[in-house]
């Protein structure tokens, strides 16, 4: 039934186009459920019916089907990239600000905090982020330049950008984020003035890429570390550890069914884009803005699946 | 640095014998770390420096270190294999009860059930085990036998037996799974009555194994659902899926950190011991009494993380 | 507008029996609002449009209204009063397995029982009345019995009587009590068999009494310890304590609402009962079985706003 | 041995000064046990051996002993005041903003805040205080000039003030209030900008005044609502209400033991003051800096306690 060889032990030299063709014909009908998220104006217009997806190889080849080239907002999905980033440069002391566990129900999030001190469960929930961005910001002075700079380079697309309406947005329906960074800092886990750390914070949401510009940027993780220019961020052990984390709290509170259904490391916006990871294989990133009531794209979990059951190649 | 090919798409001809005594050679100091669990007075007696550690191949070759032939406690290692049991039988209407997310900080766990209605949120902490047991029961009258009998056959050690002086000491020491099992029933999702379930839970927990029994037992989870007579037990999709359960939820609050130091599904048990699966490969058991504040056994996290690191057989 | 003088300073002479004739009047459309207690049946089956209340004075005279001599099921009323009786025996040592704070809200009960390592929030929560219940047992040895003596002898109505079907149904619809009650024995703070506990709590909760019985089984909260046969009970000081616990901690998660309307130290039952006290002259009992969503008979709670708004005679 | 008759129906004619200088005497190793407030210097910075207590009666007359006259940091008492004044502007509409039940462990509050929707359990936990200050903003532009103008005209002391270095101390240290203050805003439970609302909060709790002002200043609680001046601010019904939250809510979460042991409407803040109405007869405030672990003042609850057990003046 597999249409690539049904092992990761057996890297195929077939290309994924075939495959992806296959998914759009197959998942057609899925595009449209779910409901784009509605909190912002900008999220809210996004046509559910959008469909993209991208594979892109280890050496930067790209095959894509559907709105693969239509640049979407990545929200949370850059949380994987300030993650690296700061993981790059301040190493493991990263983990006394931040734990990598997973965070349960949501409903606990706020008294989890306050139970664990201040120490956000790990840097995928809200609160994690908004520690992570914080020393991003304490190291570089300018946390979303970082950011975007480093889309750039390994996307390739140097038209990659802030969309400041967007930014506008959610600071406007920031509140609950401000309620996390004051509550943070009343543990001094914060180090930046509060205001400072949402508008960075803001600014990385807001980036627009697309599903190939995602695939790429998210190379670093299946090549073990490696820069899209052969340069390491990362350790081997590093870039692991982050597929682990992705693995286990990339898709809010249904980390669990994700891993049982598609078995990568994944991570998941609420723009509807989702990027995941073959280690040592390839990446993905698909888009398709209707959420399920946990907040991931249907028809992106759905086409992941899809990829898993098509070509075997799940970690599991 | 890796003694064996450091990928898994290379899988090595090489036996795992001098990879085993690599690692115990270099983490001769960690046994004895941490402390037995002393909730009972049967393991509060293991003497922490033991140390075991075994590797079975899909064809049931094994190799072994340290005491990987002396049994030990098995606790709630045996949990994936009465999850196995069931799911063979129920599919996918156990997820009715049962759900596959992790459990955030085990302080939540009571207020969590309260908040969803009943429905542990998985199979590996108590609440979902007493869940998955009470209905192996429903569905085999039998279910601690049905469990032990399995264990037998895929081991081939027929000696395999409960150890009723535990299961005894658990029973006299059981309120807060009583507390649980009650509590689930007030909800209506418990089947038998309280007392029926807790000695079928209590004597599951109490067999006795050695870490080549249980590495063998695992076998099926690498095999992608295929028992060690060649028999068809789960369905590939639902090997999987309890390889990603492990993964996310195996090592009680300690999963993001199994992933992310270790990085394969597993299962622990205050015993001291944890089995884990590379997919498509092997299964490994490692057993050391020394717990840490989490629960897992200090020396078998710290050989577990030793054999990914030299083997490179992580699954990210 | 009172129709008795206006303060508590200036007890008056007149009977109360206009009084509670006004309030049948005024809340006459109030009886048969709310719902009955629906978890067993012989509580659902009760018609939601009867309505008794009587006023007991100090020295036993008594007044009543509508169902007043009719008996129902007392439920968490008895709490008070099992309180009183081992209070009477085991003074201030009680207050180390049980607390006197409010409970906040009832979704909080489970985590706030383990966030203090079992010991309950107060003893008219039910975590607490098991508590209260347990250590009576441990003391007379027929907990139940005790409670029943003691009310026949405070009403002079020597045909009181546990209910059995009503006991039965409880237990047949125990687990959450009995979840509590091995919670808690899991902390150690329970001293009898779970099983026999239960027995002795939810054959308390099971008699039948009327306002009649309950107001003058009451008066020795409104004397200040002082028996119906003029042997003291309590010392004032505890009197005083017990009132001061039934104001902040007796309408389950309504106490804040109950104390702002009614302003006196009360009990509820699920039943549909209510007890008051006016401390130093008078004590009250209303029944209607319609409770509102926080389980506080609704025209219960109309009946003595009314009064305490009529006679002034309200604590604050 | 009480040195008044002790009964509240028999008010005396006897003065207050020889109960209070009996009870400076008998409590005179209290003052210096707990410890002053340390999370401003300020508050620390206060000799916890300072002790004073005043009763005013319902004409205004005030008895003191110790440093009644010494002005002290009112903190939280404040609360009572800021809600009297919008309970007179609002009316029973302020009722959906804020609720009047007990809050129940403080562990809870950001959980409950959440579970309930950002309607805060009642005004005198800092969330609701923060909603009823907002609401107060909102119906005068000067929430904390009306506070202060208010307790200028009761107390009869022009020279009440804003201690501006307090405020700021506050502001230095607000990430927790402005936590709460924004988690509300996302629920829009909060009108005006949070920064405007910290800064009228602050200003309110940094008042200093004595035990004599506040005494007076509270007058109108035992009158049934009616100011120093014979004005009507609060409904004889609102008035008892106020009492009545303050028995259930006034002293954080030891509001149950303040009624066990004390038995009076009261409001304690982190300044060491605590205030106290007998309905219809007299008011009190006590000051001693030394808290207990609930925030309450050692000594002042003491002193309170000895109050009511010497003149018989509980409202049980």
């Amino acid at each position: 039934m597999a249409i690539m060889p049904g092992n990761s032990s057996q890297p195929s030299s077939l290309t994924f186009q075939p495959v992806l063709e296959r998914i759009a014909t197959e998942i057609a009908q899925t595009p449209g459920r779910g409901r784009p998220a509605d909190y912002i104006p900008a999220l809210a217009a996004c046509d559910p019916r959008r469909f993209g997806m991208a594979v892109a190889e280890l050496d930067g080849t790209v095959y894509g089907v559907g709105d693969w080239r239509q640049p979407f907002s990545t929200q949370s999905i850059t949380k994987v990239f300030t993650l690296a980033l700061d993981l790059a440069r301040e190493g493991d002391a990263l983990w006394e600000h931040v734990g990598r566990e997973p965070s349960g129900n949501p409903f606990n999030s706020l008294v989890q905090l306050e139970y664990e001190n201040g120490i956000p469960r790990n840097p995928f929930i809200n609160a994690g982020a908004l520690v992570v961005t914080d020393r991003l910001q304490t190291r570089t002075g300018d946390a979303a330049g970082t950011l975007l700079e480093f889309l750039r380079a390994e996307s390739g697309n140097e038209r990659l950008a802030f969309d400041r309406d967007i930014a506008a947005s959610e600071t406007a329906n920031g509140d609950r984020n401000a309620a996390l960074a004051h509550f943070m800092a009343s543990y001094g886990n914060i180090d930046n003035p509060v205001p400072v750390l949402l508008d960075q914070y803001f600014l990385q949401c807001s980036i627009a890429a697309s599903c190939a510009d995602l695939a790429l940027a998210t190379g670093f993780l299946a090549r073990h570390g490696i820069r899209a220019d052969g340069g390491r961020l990362l350790s081997r052990s590093q870039a692991k550890q982050i597929n682990a984390i992705m693995l286990t709290c990339g898709t809010y509170d249904a980390a669990g069914d994700f891993a049982y259904r598609v078995g990568l490391p994944g991570k998941s916006g609420v723009g509807g884009g989702i990027i995941a990871v073959v280690p040592g294989r390839c990446t993905l990133c698909v888009w398709s803005p209707g959420l399920d009531d946990r907040g991931n794209s249907v028809a992106g979990v759905a086409a992941l699946d899809r990829f898993t059951t098509l070509t075997g190649l799940s970690v599991f």
